[in-house]
Parts: C-alpha cells; sequence; structure tokens
C-alpha cells in the first residue's frame, strides 16, 4: 500500500476535522501518500481529489464541519455508480480508502470492500445510530449543544411560567433526546423507540403545573410521532396550565467547535483506520468498544440501525 | 428614604440578576433596607415581598433568569389593581421602587409614578426596543447566542448544500435579526420594519446557489410577516437549488450566563437607579447614553418602541 | 437498609453535583432515606449533617463545584478520626454511605468498610489517575477547559511569533497534559511520566522557529520537573527563536458548567452506587469499565495511582 | 483613491478578523481595490503584501487572531524605516491605508499622515488603554474570558477555603483588572492606578477568613506593582488563613471567538474607516464615541494612554 485516500460523506458531524488530520499524519508517518476526496462519493465520481500533506491537516482540529465537505450522490447507491467510483480510485493511484460517515456511508465504503477495494469505514454521526460502536464522532458535541441549550431554557423556564418543547436530532434512534433528557433535567422524553398517546403528555404538563413547579421541560426526538408541531397545538387546545412555547434546535446541532472527547475519538479511530488497513483488516469499521478502538465488519456496522439502550430509559425514570 | 423594593417584571433576560445585586447592594452601602418583591407586580399585589440582605445577591450574578422570577400580571395594567399595588408597597413600608423590565413593566412603573410613589426604572429586554436608552440588560447576551448559533449553522453549512432559515427573537424589532445577521455572516434578513416579497426571498436563495455558493443562510425575525414556515413552504415548493431546513431559537436565547456587557451595564444602572431615586430623581428610567448612564423620564420611555437604526441596515447591505 | 449519606470529599471536580443528584434521587425511588454530608469527612466529624429530598437535588446538575462542598480532614487519616466517624454515622442513624471523591477520599472510605460499615466510592477527580476506572467525575470538563485555552493560545500564536509554555494539572499523571496536548495540537508535552532535559525542551522550540513554523506550543503537566518556571527562565537564557510567554491555568480547571459527558457518567456512577448499597455488594468503588458501569473493591482502587497509558504517548508522537 | 492597503500590527485582538472583513468589503462596494499587508509594518517593509477580494474576507469573523498576521517592527519607529514604508506604499500603488493595531501601531500611521500619506487608524486593543475611543477592538471578548475564568474559580472556591491570585493583562492600564473584579466578584483588585501595600492585601484575605466567608478572589493586574508573585510569597509567609493558589491567564486572554460586541464594533468602525478615507479626512483614528463611530486626530489618540476611570473603582467598592 502506497497510497491512500480519505473522504467524509452524509450528514457532517462535529469531529470529522480530527479525523481528517489524524488519517493524513498517520499516513505520512508511515510513509504512504494520501490524497482528500472532496464532497464523499460525488466528489469521488467527479474526480475531485487532491494531493493532502502534513500542512494541510493544520489549524482543522478545531473546526465544524468538515475541510473534505460532504454531499449526498445519488448515483452511487447503484452498481454503475460504485463501478465508476472503482474506476477513479484506480484512476488516482488510490490503493485504500478511509470512508467517514454515517449509515449511508458506510454502505458505501462496503460496495468499493464487495469489489475488492481496500477500504475502513469510521462511524461519523450526530446520532448515535451506527451498530458496532459505542459511539460516534460527533455525537458528544452535540450532546453538549442540547445540554447547554437545555440549560439556558431552564433558566429562563424558572423565572416565569412555561411549558418547553424542544426538538433535538438523531433521526430514528432516541439517544440524544433521552439522554439529553436526563442530564437536561426534562420532565419527559419523546422518542421513536417508545410510543405514546398526546394526552399523557398533556397529563405530564398538567401534573407538573398542578405539584405547583414552575415550568415542564419536554425534549422530542426528531423522529418522534406525532411531531413536536402536532404536539404543541395539542398541549394548546387543551387546558395544562402553561403556556407553551416550542424550540427546534435544527442543524445548529450539527456544527461548533468539537469537543474535547470528539476530538480524541476521532484522532483514536483515525489513527487506527491507517493501521488496520496496512495490517491488511479490510472492509471493516473502526469504533470504539469500551476503553479501546476495535473493528466490526462493515456487514454488521451496516446491518441495522442501533436504537437507544433501555439503560438510559431506566436512568431517565429514576433521577428525572 | 429608608426601604426600597426591587422587583424583575415581564419577560426575563440575562443580566436581571447582575442588576437586583447592585441595587441591593448599593442601597445597602447608602444605609437603606431593601426589599425584594417575587414575580413582579403579580407577587406585589399577593404580598409576596421579603427582606433581602447582602448574602442574598452573593453568587447570583452569573446565573441566567432572575432569581427573584417574573410573571404577567393582567390586574396591573388596572386602576384597580394599581391602587392595590400601591397599598402593598405601604403596607410593607417601601418609599421607592426600581422596577426592572421591559416596555410593558415601564409602564406599570409610570402608574405607580403617576400616583406619587417613588420609582425608577431599569430596561431589561432581550429586544433593544426600548426608547431612551442605547442597548437594554440582555440585548447583547441574546446576540452572542445567536452569533453562537449563527457561527455552527455556517460549519455545517459549508459542509453540503443547503438554505437555512433560522428565526430569532424581538418582538416588533429587528435589531437582533439585523444585528444578528451582519455578524452571523447571513445572505438576507428578513425584520418587521422592511416589507418583502417571498419572491425576493426565493431569489436571494436561487442567486446564491446560482453564483456557487455552498449555503444561503436567511435570518428571520420573529415578527417578520409572512412567518418563517411561510417561507420555508414557499421556498419548498419552488426550485430555489438548496434543500431548506428551519431552526427556530425560541427561548434558548433568554437564557444562558449572561455576557460581561450584560453585568457591567445590570451593574451600573441599578447603581445609578439608587442614586437617582436618593437624589429625588423620580419617575425616570435609568439608560445607556453613549459611554455614560442617563436617565430619560418613563412617559418618553414607554412612548413608542424603538425600531431598528437605518445604520445596521446599511451595515449588512456593505458588508455581507 | 434504610438510610444512606452522601458526601464529596478531596478536590473537587465537576460533575459532583450532577452524582449527588442521581444518588439523592434514586436512593428516594428505592425508598430510602438520604442525608447529605458537609464538607467530607470533617463535617462528618462536626455533625455538619442534613436531610436531602428530591428538591435539593433540583436546579444543581449543570453547576460546577459541589453543593455539599469539600474540606480536607487530616484527623480522619489517623484511627482515632475514623472512630470518630463511624460513631457519627451511626447517631445519625445512616446504614450506608456514598463517598465520592478521589484517591484520599476512597482511602477514607476503605477505612470505613474495614470497620464494618456500608460503603460505596466514586471516582471524582479531574486527575484521571485513578485505578479502576475508565474516567473519573470531572475529567471530561477539565480537558474541555484545557483545550479551549489551547485553542485561544492558537488563535494568537499565529498573528504573532512566540513560544507559549501553558502548565496543567493533573498531579503526578500527565493523562491532561498529554491528552490536551494531542487535542490543542502542541509541539510537545512535558509529563511526570517521562524524565526530559532543558536542552532537548530547547532543541523542539529552536526547530520549531527554524522550520518556518510561526509558533511552538508546549505543554507542562504540573507534576512535570524541572518545573514549568524553571524550563522558562532556561528558554529565555538560551536563544530559541521565538518570545517566551507563560500560562497557568491553576484551579480555573477545577470549575466551569460540566460537559455532556460528566453529567452522564455522574449519574450513571450514583445511581450504580446505591444499588450496589442496596444489594450488598459493599466496599466497592464504581467506576466506568468500557461502555459500561463495573467495580472494584476499594483496596484494588486505592492500592496505586494511574498513570498515562502508553496508547496516548504514541497518538501525540503520531499525529502532532 | 482607487487602491487601499490594510494591515493589522502589534498584539493581536479577538475581532481583528471582522475589522479587516468589513475594511475589504466596504471598499470594494465603493469600487476600490484592496490590498493586504502581512505581518503590520514588518511586512510592509519586506514587501508581503497581496491583492484582497471579496471572497479573503470570507469565513473570517469568527475567528480569533489575525489573518493578515502581526509583528514587531523596530526598524518603523525609525525614520528610515518610515520612509521605506512609504516608498513601499508608493510601489504598490496605494493611495490609502488603514491600520488596524494599539498605541505603538497608530504612532506608526501618524508617522505616514506626517509625510504626507492618507491613513486612517482603528483601535485594535485587548487593554483599553487607547485615547480617544470608548472602547478598542478586542477588550469586551478579553473581559468575557476573564469573566468565564473567574467563575470558574468561584465554584471551586466555594468548595474549599482557599485564597485565588488571579493575574489578567492591560499592560498599565486596570481596566480590565477593575471590571473583571467587579464582574467576576471579586474581593480586591490591584492595578497600576493604585498604590497598595503587601499588609493591605494580607488583611483584605484574612478579613474574608475571619468573617467566614469560604474564598477569597484577588484580581491582580499584570502591571500592578508589586507583582502577583510577590503577593503570593508574601501571603504564604503570613498568616492569612487560607490556603493561596495562583493563576496566570496570559495569552489565553487574546485568542478565542470575538464577542458579538467586538465583531459589531470592528465592522463599524472598519465601514466608518474606509468611509473617512473616501471623504479625505486623514489622519484620524475611528473611534467609539457613545453610541455612534467618530474620529480623532491620531496625534490625539497617540497623545498618552488612558487609565481605568474612576467610575469603575467606586463600581467595585459599592458592589463588591
Amino acid at each position: 500500500m502506497k497510497c491512500i485516500g480519505v473522504m467524509t460523506s452524509g450528514g457532517d458531524s462535529p469531529g470529522m476535522n480530527a479525523c481528517i488530520r489524524a488519517v493524513v499524519r498517520t499516513a505520512i508517518a508511515k510513509g504512504l501518500k494520501v490524497k482528500g476526496i472532496q464532497r464523499g462519493f460525488a466528489g469521488l465520481l467527479d474526480g475531485d481529489i487532491h494531493d493532502m500533506g502534513k500542512r494541510d491537516a493544520s489549524g482543522i482540529i478545531q473546526r465544524g464541519g468538515t475541510v473534505l465537505q460532504t454531499a449526498r450522490c445519488p448515483e452511487f447507491m447503484e452498481k454503475k455508480g460504485q463501478v465508476l467510483g472503482l474506476r477513479r480510485l484506480n484512476e488516482e493511484g488510490l490503493d485504500g480508502l478511509v470512508v467517514i460517515g454515517g449509515d449511508g456511508s458506510l454502505r458505501g465504503a462496503l460496495a468499493l470492500h464487495r469489489m475488492g477495494f481496500a477500504v475502513a469505514g469510521i462511524p461519523g454521526s450526530i446520532d448515535n445510530d451506527i451498530n458496532g460502536t459505542d459511539m460516534s464522532v460527533g455525537v458528544d458535541t452535540t450532546l453538549n449543544t442540547i445540554v447547554c441549550a437545555l440549560d439556558a431554557l431552564r433558566d429562563t423556564a424558572s423565572s416565569h411560567e412555561r411549558a418547553f418543547l424542544i426538538e433535538v436530532m438523531g433521526r430514528k434512534c432516541g439517544y440524544l433526546a433521552a439522554v439529553g433528557g436526563i442530564l437536561g433535567g426534562a420532565e419527559m422524553i419523546l422518542i421513536p423507540e417508545i410510543p405514546f398517546e398526546l394526552e399523557e403528555v398533556a397529563q405530564v404538563v398538567l401534573d407538573a403545573y398542578v405539584q405547583g413547579k414552575n415550568h415542564a421541560l419536554i425534549v422530542v426526538a426528531e423522529g418522534a410521532r406525532p411531531d413536536i408541531n402536532r404536539i404543541a397545538e395539542y398541549l394548546r387546545q387543551h387546558q395544562v396550565g402553561f403556556d407553551v412555547r416550542v424550540t427546534i434546535l435544527g442543524h445548529v446541532q450539527r456544527g461548533g467547535r468539537p469537543s474535547a472527547f470528539d476530538r480524541l475519538l476521532a484522532t483514536r479511530l483515525g489513527v487506527a483506520a491507517v493501521k488496520e488497513l496496512l495490517k491488511g483488516n479490510l472492509g471493516t469499521m473502526i469504533g470504539l468498544k469500551g476503553a479501546m478502538t476495535g473493528t466490526v465488519p462493515l456487514e454488521e456496522a451496516t446491518s441495522h440501525q442501533r436504537k437507544v439502550r433501555d439503560e438510559y430509559i431506566e436512568l431517565f425514570n429514576l433521577v428525572s
């Protein structure tokens, strides 16, 4: 192996730049050449590819987003696109590829692996829904953003009497909502994994009012159904004591300076990915397994999306 | 004057606690007794009033919200409520009152002044719509929260191609949206003071797309019409190149640790308010006039709500 | 078991309040009474002990420091003090005790355990030097504080040519310095675990200067010898190209809002500690073992202090 | 006027990038060409000068430091260097120059003005010691950094009993120390403007101990004499009740994301500087005068360094 590529793909997450830095610098330290592929698989198909030196990885560890950018690439979901991608990799003289991204990106990496190309995947996603790793790059920063927003809401919530609904990201996974709710002192969490009735929500808010609490805080996962707008409408139509206010954090959750945890995780996974490629342990995702990094076949990593662990639901019920 | 009261009223704003601290400590330093009135005029009518010592003002300067809480009080908008309020002030042996709050709160203070009670007002509002002061307590912290959210959006916006709409507070005043837009690098600002057509908004987004920008960022004041949901709907129905995403910051903007500026402003206004009461300069609002504090009659402060200055619109057009 | 006590002891760390909250609420949820012991073992000997209800654990999760305060207690290092402590625990009707703190505090807990009292320990320390847990409560927040300071130094370091020495905490353990150095883009890390010569340090700074870098950043652990003042003096006496500037973060590293990670870790450990007491698994420290919580005998936890893992030294060498 | 230059000089301060952005974009909007001069007067003498387009000012408003870098330039303090600088300006075809920096930098600008070159100065300095402007670019961000550090110290200070000495920047001006002390809840401030005896400091710490306070916090300006190390030594030698701990924030105070206030101030001053050059109002510094921008001759701006206003000393005495 003489030359490897690195790309970020799918939704970006804080810490991706730290991961790029680690891949580039480790590869160079191991005597490899490195090329950066812009805009994920879309840039691969377009040949938007350039050499990266040690300096290209300087001054980026603290920045949100990804200097290699990302894009969606429907063409790469089809065999035709995948074959073209393989051709581009060969044209560029690449012997290996590190793909940093979520579920869909890792499936793209798996397709290349199945065609015989040497790939390593790194879980980059704020949703923490990737199978085979305890944490994905970006989750910790996002959780800090959510917790900070909840702290701010509680500041003002205590001053006058309101019920706050706050929508957080997470796609089909309730991790961010559940853990955010535990750490932000929410009265209730509404997540895709647990069905709920609008009456229950109204009852929780009403109970908080009747008990003399000066506010109620409800964290709603974006994947929860009914969605936040429907819930707000229902609460406003029914007498729940408090006025109802809505916050939708949106993509603010994807940005921001990456936290220490995400920088460290990204660095460890980036270093390990290059090492696994060099060892010939191909077609795997490098993940966090307890205190150490470890590998899992890409098939397994992409076999299904993780749900929030029951432990967190139990924690919420105990301490909230 | 031997004993004064202090209350926070209306929507809370970051820095109110620093203001309470300054009022309490200055009054004590000047030999006065101080009583805290909980929940604004509502707490006054209920007699929810207690002595405050130097220690009650300790450890609060860095906290968002207000330790005296706030509440709405429709009763106090009527003469009957105002007379009852006056009676309560007398029952408590209060010779003066400092009211920290927005437009409506200052009108309540004015009503007491007109009945002959010694009041001083302090502008506390995140909207910066209070007449007669350059800045109100809370505006700076809120602006920092908005700018931080815009920085995070731009991090992720540069990674993949999106148009972001973000709604910020400000009631009828476009200050937060306009200045936030200047400082956060927005492509467009939509504020109550300037009418706009949905087609114009679509054109700006489309232009950004056609020019090859990798995102478009639009800051929408909560008082802008049509509102953010209508704008998002329109952009999604018309071909503007980018996908559209919405963020509604909501009450997150009211919370958070107060900034240095707000703590200092609040401290200076709190100290000055007690001094003005002692000097017998009654029925005024203490505000920031340039580099110094100054006073303005409550009549003038509440005569109308301020709009955003033209300077900021011009600044936006020049540097964005 | 009907009534348990909880205390924080030794140096405080961010997240201790989240831990207190979890212990109090879990105990109440399990039908126990809870008493808070102020100022660690010193407060125990003085009988500074009070009942805690669910409300006493409200609104504290986001606050740095510890609402139960801490203090040193030399008396409790001797048998006489320990026996008096046991007597106080019995006088208060306590059947169990949760001790949150570092090395010395856990040794205090072990002494009580050996006298037959039911104790559980929780590792609270910013130094990450406690044996038997992957992370201690407070480490993550401290690391974020350090990384934030290093980011700020790099901002200004790139603007004009300087060598910066920054001292970080960690006692005899180089974890904070090593990981901070990796994540903050330092040129060199100086830690107690690895001896170094002043000439080497001067050479690294000189090399950076000669290679045309616009700054050099060196992270110095407080336990490193020679210490930061001696290093600065040496660099100033020898020609190293750059001007030399010193930052000593000091106790700023112990404060601040706890991060999401520390709040979650503290909550999980607090919940688990109460459960272990109820299960009769006594005399253990509850720690983080990979993705899960686990227990280790207090003897083992206090047998020696952990050093920084070699993995981190290797990481630094690869990516810096 | 067809082409102007812009440079940052002296110590950098947060917000300088926002100022560069405003100068570049306003100049372009007014039909001018713009050139960036790297490393202040040193880069001018070296001819380190390049064209700047609208894009060069993109994505920099949120970054600390300065993309144009700064350097000291002893040669420019002498006539010979100044004449060479003038020659370079002419060689580059520059008709005007905007200098962003502190005292020394503005004196350099004045020298060029006296030789007939069209210059405008903008006060960039964290020390707030520049005459003729209410605030300099960078002061507000630095104050927020200091206040954040003081909040963190108080978190931990309340947990166990310590006296904290914290050194902050400000050169000969006590502004940062005085205002930081007011807003951060310090027991005492030690600044260059007010002589003090070591015994007084020891007395204040001892009084705090005797009164039962759980900590004492003293903010020491870097220009205060005796300096922080001497004070710490004295307190340790004399019985003051508390243990003594030292924090030296150092250059951390110069970095970090610029605050909203500094971004706005920098933007307004940058826009105004270009306008003044175009109006032919030459040789002035653009500053903040109350709520508006205004100009002052560079002679006046550099005639002396400002001291902290008495108002702040009085504020400290009233509210602390």
